[in-house]
């Protein structure tokens, strides 16, 4: 049995779903020999630590009760830097704007040669070639499935479960808010305010929807797999990005009665990286509905090969988690 | 590098998609420590045979000039048995009344140690736990990805790429000559035997094509799938199987107009294994259309995650076998 000493950075939605998923997991993980515990867990205010390994549940339910995970007052940087362990989860929330506190708990990680887990798209969507860098110049492993198409594996089906495949594009549909909206548009026929309002109040986009309907999060995240999958240095500025405010119900009507659906699409071509909504044909697994989101590669050998799944959520985003976890450590 | 020795038993579509695709892909072999060299080949009358590797692109052209691949009068399974190597490649068809030829070959290679990747569904869908216990008492290595799904990773996706999932139930288009032949009956709002004729003409289906529109090849997978996924012990016979003949273009057109798709579902659940057509909702992953094959599991934390491409080609098949090789010899 390995033992590991991991810390979980950032204590949101998706860091609670890691340790909800990290309970239900611990025998699983044990049986395949891997004793993970959790020595350090910090919010954006406070922690809580122990060296020995925290009682999970007791740490989930006093952070609901209290709205913050622990009594100390020691950041996630250094906690990173101070306390004994192997593996930091990056779970801080996405800045797009210059990476935030993420970037710099994961090179801090890097510079001490621990490992990193992460979902926080930000740092790898502005400065992927430098984390990368740094994550190898320290012996560091580096994994992020989490970051792109929550419990869709794409990035593992991309670079081990498609092994000796050449791929040649990709496109997807990377935004499951975006999704929802012109479903329910065209459903319902009803103009993109209303059907914006019906998934804020479902929970489904936020109170501030910008981020997603401009189509950021979804350059965001195609930057990152452009980056994986083709070898590139992008960051998001090299994204030409369309968002889906402008569509109407007439134009997903005309679409349908083509055969077509309109989708938020970000696609990567001859090494042009772009985002905007796209005709596809009903009969194309990109068609989906709903929030699901869809990833597509077109492969030499095998043809096009599309994976379609549940994007966000904190225990599918948690899950990715957890495969990144069992892929460094495992036997 | 790794030197390993492999013969190809079997030389028809496949099997010569499998030497098409060594040849593209040796530099890339070679690039990751694989030096792969065939010192056999065995259609079902005549062998070549060169214990230093044969020339594939010479044995290629050979075949298709003479229809045979050699002048050598010996079977696959004397190949197997006295000629010094140590992977075989079985792409003999596939016979699901006792599993044919390939069955023996199989089980003659574990007896000698010796790995196999397989295409051949046969003998999986009639015997697989006898099979798995002769590998594994031999220390064999035992791949089959590119029976199921052509070029889709679907038992690499379930057992590697989703590490840390429970699958709860699974379900699939299997077959890409019913996918291909209910499409057409809904565009064209024509009969069954006419869309089959026009499956023939395109070489979608076969002469004889009731393999394919009785369910037999669905089952076949279905039956391999629910094996590996599930760790059951099942085969064929285990399977409740209904075809497509009886599908009319006016149920197809009743089905569109609520929003559905009909399309013929492999399905385990709660052990149950069993195909027949079913609706699916239009925006559904399952409802893609044209020749696509589709597979879709139900995960315990990651949700749905449903995986569409060509399930047919030998070109496509030849990559699963390669993805298989790869895995099995990478460092």
């Amino acid at each position: 049995m390995k033992i590991i000493r991991a810390s979980i950075i950032g204590f949101g939605a998706v860091g609670q779903g890691v340790a909800n998923v990290l309970l239900e997991k611990d025998d699983y993980l044990r049986s395949i020999g891997i004793d993970l515990r959790i020595v350090a867990i910090a919010d954006s205010r406070t922690a809580v630590i122990d060296g020995k390994g925290l009682d999970l549940s007791a740490v989930i339910a006093s952070k609901k009760e209290k709205k913050v995970v622990g009594t100390e007052k020691i950041s996630g940087t250094e906690i990173i830097k101070t306390v004994d362990h192997e593996l930091v989860i990056e779970t801080t929330p996405t800045n797009i704007e210059d990476g935030g506190v993420g970037l710099a708990n994961m090179l801090t990680a890097f510079e001490k040669g621990m490992d990193v887990v992460t979902s926080n798209k930000g740092p790898l969507a502005l400065k992927y070639g430098e984390l990368i860098e740094a994550s190898k110049s320290s012996g560091s492993r580096f994994k992020f499935e989490a970051t792109v198409g929550g419990a869709m594996p794409v990035i593992n089906l991309s670079c081990d479960t498609l092994a000796g495949n050449s791929i040649l594009s990709m496109e997807g549909i990377f935004n499951g808010t975006c999704n929802y909206i012109l479903t329910r548009m065209m459903e319902e026929q009803a103009p993109y305010e209303q059907m914006l309002a019906e998934a804020q109040e479902l929970g489904i986009a936020e109170a501030d929807p910008s981020y997603d309907v401009e189509g950021i999060d979804t350059a965001s995240k195609l930057v990152i797999v452009a980056n994986v999958i083709f070898g590139m240095n992008a960051s998001y500025k090299d994204v030409t990005v369309t968002g889906i405010t402008r569509i109407t119900p007439e134009a997903l009507l005309l679409a349908d009665n083509d055969g077509y659906a309109i989708k938020l699409i970000g696609e990567v071509n001859d090494n042009k990286i772009n985002v905007a909504p796209k005709l596809v044909p009903l009969d194309n697994p990109l068609a989906a509905g709903g929030t699901l989101n869809v990833f597509s590669v077109q492969t030499d050998i095998s043809g096009p090969i599309t994976i379609t799944g549940r994007g966000a959520g904190s225990i599918e985003t948690a899950s990715a988690i957890l495969s990144d976890i069992i892929s460094l450590y495992k036997e």
